[in-house]
């Protein structure tokens, strides 16, 4: 790579967010920055692209080495629109939050912030998603500066594999420092919502989603257990969703036309 | 099981889709049955989930076997709502579909309909994912009936193994009968967008995402390779991103503190 890498960071918090204002001050000292952050708190959307209405766009800021945008839509529409409308070259890196919140285990399947590193990493682009496991709006974030410095400058000078992009979960500040990182899987885990029922002026329900998070999964090597262990943790993730190992145990629906 | 099977079906066309209203048919004859679907199209919305304006729901139509609601929010929020809110019992089985396009390759990450059944595999319920490899608002689906009775049939008879679902994609009609089944991987393809631009009265851009899959895959195990050919592709689906094969090579992150 000639001269300062181009960096493009999004979230889905919006970009009134303590965590990207954060990951904006640290990419600034290792390249360009282009930022595309959504103007609408946009977590909880996953893959969601905008298809049904325009998409808008804003240059709001611009001066040496920085242009920041504010975009309508998701953060997958924050990355598409950048490297294929809004900048000059595609970026050498997609960085995404940092996100208010653990993006560990399941939540992966929801975080707008992993579904922008993802979309990136389908489009070949090097991208890593970063979280903290703690949604105050007011969270202290000064303990991952080093970590994310090292693993953003690893990740420029060394790529990641083809069809790999990494999530990054930082625990919340505590009493110790953080340990270490580690690899990790995802963890076995899920959100059982609890809907809460409330019923408007006219009688009418609706309904808030809420949950609780309820591990399954007894292994030290996923990333919730490296979180409640005061570790960082860095999961490979990619987009194929094939469950290879059930292919030939699956083969026994090919004849089903067949069957009784 | 005893009695009727009770099968929750939903999608992301919305209830008016021709899809939906043939899997409901076909579902009638297997079991009782809940449609929750979508009030308006909701396509292309991934795994987004209704969290920051309220969800509501009204029952449109109640028989002996059937019932039927309206859902202001996505696929996800409907299956969420079905079996913690609206059935007296967890389903048996969640279909989503026949959704009016391709879900093989790439596609399922964007998708509506197969985030409806990725959930509820997450939750422990079996789930299978139909969809046509045509758009057409009218396309034809009756070629698919005896597929998806067998199919159902044998995924209520014997469940699926734990944390897999099904993505099942059938061929447009064409003039030679479908050959048969495939079980498949994902095939590696991507969608290159082009963004159009437009402008509106005052001059200001916005944009419409359109776009033109790019194949990058010559396996002929893949789902894009069984369409083309014209087989049903069914691929187990999972929700654990972790690339697993690439957690030892990189380990190498662990030290990166360490490094210069």
């Amino acid at each position: 790579m000639e001269g300062k890498p181009l960096i493009l960071i999004t979230n889905d918090d919006s970009h009134t967010a303590k965590g990207i204002k954060k990951l904006v001050s640290l990419m600034m000292q290792i390249g360009d920055v282009v930022v595309i952050s959504t103007e609408k708190v946009m977590s909880a959307q996953g893959h969601s692209i905008t298809v049904r209405e325009p998409l808008r766009v804003k240059l709001v800021e611009q001066r040496e080495g920085y242009k920041e945008y504010l975009c309508t839509g998701t953060p997958v529409d924050c990355v598409k629109l950048g490297y294929q409308k809004l900048m000059d070259r595609y970026p050498d890196l997609v960085v995404s939050g940092i996100n208010h919140g653990s993006n560990a285990s399941a939540n992966v399947v929801y975080s707008g912030t992993m579904a922008a590193v993802v979309e990136a990493c389908m489009d070949g682009i090097t991208a890593v998603g970063y979280s903290l496991d703690c949604y105050d709006a007011d969270a202290d974030f000064d303990h991952l500066d080093d970590y994310i410095l090292a693993i953003t400058r690893k990740v420029l000078r060394e790529g990641l594999p083809k069809g790999v992009c990494l999530n990054v979960n930082f625990p919340k500040r505590c009493e110790e420092p953080i340990k270490g990182l580690r690899i990790c899987r995802q963890a076995k885990a899920k959100w059982v919502e609890s809907l809460i029922e409330h019923h408007d002026a006219d009688g009418e329900p609706y309904y808030d989603l809420t949950g609780v998070f309820v591990y399954e999964d007894e292994g030290d090597d996923t990333d919730v257990w490296a979180l409640e262990h005061n570790y960082v943790s860095l999961v490979p993730t990619g987009f194929d969703w094939t469950v290879k190992e059930q292919m030939e145990p699956m083969r026994k629906f090919e004849t089903v036309l067949f069957e009784k």
